[in-house]
């Protein structure tokens, strides 16, 4: 049974992987998805390895590890961001799919240190809120454990500013680039994708004059709660 | 005679959704186009499914409603911005399609609440003056019926300035997205992509510092003649 | 004889009315290219349709008229920018085919009635100085004769400004849009497109801060001499 | 056995070639790419023709040169920068590829005559530091000898600023374009490609307001060991 979960998952994550090239989410290799099984009694991760191109990866190609980031299974080195997908899983016991991408527009704003206002509806309908940037790592911080301080500082910030990772899929790493995720790597790349398209909405309507503001609150909070609230009105559910 | 009639709208709203997702006008399920045959004694609106995609969608998929958006026909739930499509054709009987769409830049000047200038021909071929931007709705018009009310600060908006809605085929909902339509689902997602353009030029243009004032009325309301005037000299007809 | 002249003509108009959509510089039908035969007893021009899809035009859906615009063959009305063609043919007798496009940066220019400053090598290769950029028509000009009016303010400004057609193959026409051109149709659809590029790349520039006066004279002359003076190095002429 | 590397290293630099336009880096012909071999008793230079279109170039096509840019093999005449590149491979003895663009965004802040600040870990994984820009060639430059020249500014720029080719594979030519470089024609292919990534990132990002001082110098330091140290965690080396 374990085995076929994980086939199962592999190709979740295998797909996750392609769509981001498929997308145009990351150029050259800067990108990667990764999936938990958390029904075993271990919770277990598939990963991308590290620096292989989209086109020509296979599910055999990708790497297993414990929540730790200990190898389980796979020949190939695992993405050199491993450390901070463990730290997320790990504090965020809610989600089951992590995509990191080099998208052009987040990527923008996350070198800008900016957090993205919520200008409008499109935001609305899947980020409760601001997506929100990271402080920038310290001196120490980055000699210490680069990788998985990535993680430690998303995750400072979420407990600072009360956010739920459910409602906020996603984040703007300061002077890096955007993190997203959801409840499966499908949804991980979904969030991903948005979180780009919103990125350009709101680069384009901050240079035309928008208030950092944003929409009305009772705006943003009947979007978000039709599209994610118990009464939702959206799809086919 | 009746299905027949509907077969062909079906037909063409479907089209008109499809051409939606090809001119890349609304990335992901974010837009929806709808038709309405008035022939009939009950006039019959055909409207794209909520949340279904571009690519699977079948005639069969659509849904018939009467003008209070009650479901005649099919099996889905209607687009979750039905209300705003039944109320628009109820204030625009000139009008026969509907296109909503959150296209790039258009969407931008919308979160930004501004009108697009009439700053070149291009423009003015299509929209007689600027492209008009609503009012947010206030706490009162969300918490009454959100989607509805969309379509009643469309309808006020066009009552204030007292527009033509056959002269200005489209509108910019501040803090959401634009609509546009046409005497027909065809000629609505032909001035989808046309706003969805002007707003692309206007963007570059206002930053390379044009004035909002815009092409001197005697050059705009020429081309506007040129196009749609009784005297037209464009096309073939 | 005259008969092949022309079926050739007719080739190479269709090609580069073909060309303006393959390269994406006239969404829609917004777009013309034109050429002429010089060397007849009488000059004659060969003009896209008005409002014919660039997909499905063929050599005969091409009207031929003499240099007044009068129609010598064609069933369908030509172009409704023919007037502004027929002339700038008039006026410059050095050239042999003309391209108007709706170019997305090109268009951004001409609508912010700014003239493109040379500001790099890109630019020098083709535009000897800056791409200018019309007055905008009188409203007696609107009323007179619009589109050939066009015409006379691009005329107008070659004359005050001394300016070769054949070193300056283009121009923007203020509020509207750039018209370019060439000694064959291919060239106006070449110029066509790098005055696009190179619209883009200075729309960039000027935001991250270039000077108007764009790059020293003595590097701008090179450049363009390098190309087209009487020791041009470039190509394998 | 010397017959068998120019063959190899044809075949590289006609992949080069063919990558600049296949990740649309050069419209037109706009771009050249060079190899060089220097394992034999004189080292050769593989360099595109001039004025030839990528699509149709053929091995045969590319022209063979000595350091000093003397034809050794090849009918048809060197891309006309030549001389830039057997000026940089002079003086770069590290590095065996050159690549030429006008890519849009790199295009534009050489036009600007801007350094690229590095804003993030995409421009820190590539580029050791900012990518630096010349000064303009003096009129005497240009009349001397332009293009040998334009070599000549780069190089002493790189001696100015002690820089390492390695290191930092690339710079922005002012008022022109840029140049990268590598090992290998693909290494600097690659280096062109994402030069013109970090060219778009920092241009959006300048526009939302990054400090020109951009991400601390610990974690551009990190980010960059990690790819090109003696520790290198990054890919499956």
């Amino acid at each position: 049974m374990k085995i076929m979960l994980l086939e199962s998952l592999r190709y979740d994550v295998l797909r996750a992987n392609h769509e981001i090239a498929r997308r145009g989410l990351a150029p050259h290799t800067f990108g990667n998805a990764s999936g938990v099984d958390r029904t075993g009694t271990q919770s277990l991760i598939v990963i991308k390895p590290s620096g292989v191109d989209y086109a020509t990866m296979t599910p055999a190609d990708l790497v297993v590890t414990d929540l730790d980031g200990n190898i389980v299974e796979g020949k190939l080195r695992p993405s050199s961001d491993l450390d901070t997908h463990t730290f997320l899983y790990r504090e965020f016991p809610q989600i089951g799919g992590i995509v990191h991408t080099h998208s052009e527009f987040a990527t923008s704003w996350a070198q800008a240190g900016r957090a993205i206002p919520c200008l409008g509806t499109t935001h609305a309908d899947y980020f409760h809120g601001p997506v929100p940037v990271t402080e920038p790592l310290s001196a120490e911080e980055v000699a210490e454990a680069y990788v998985r301080n990535t993680g430690s500082v998303i995750a400072r910030l979420f407990k600072q500013q009360q956010l739920d990772p459910i409602a906020v899929p996603g984040v703007l790493v300061a002077g890096h680039a955007p993190f997203a995720w959801g409840k499966t790597p499908a949804e991980a790349v979904e969030h991903a994708d948005v979180l780009e398209y919103i990125a350009r909405l709101a680069f384009r309507s901050m240079l035309l004059g928008a208030s950092e503001a944003g929409i009305p609150k009772h705006v943003s909070e009947h979007h978000y709660q039709r599209k994610h609230g118990p009464k939702a009105t959206y799809g086919q559910r």
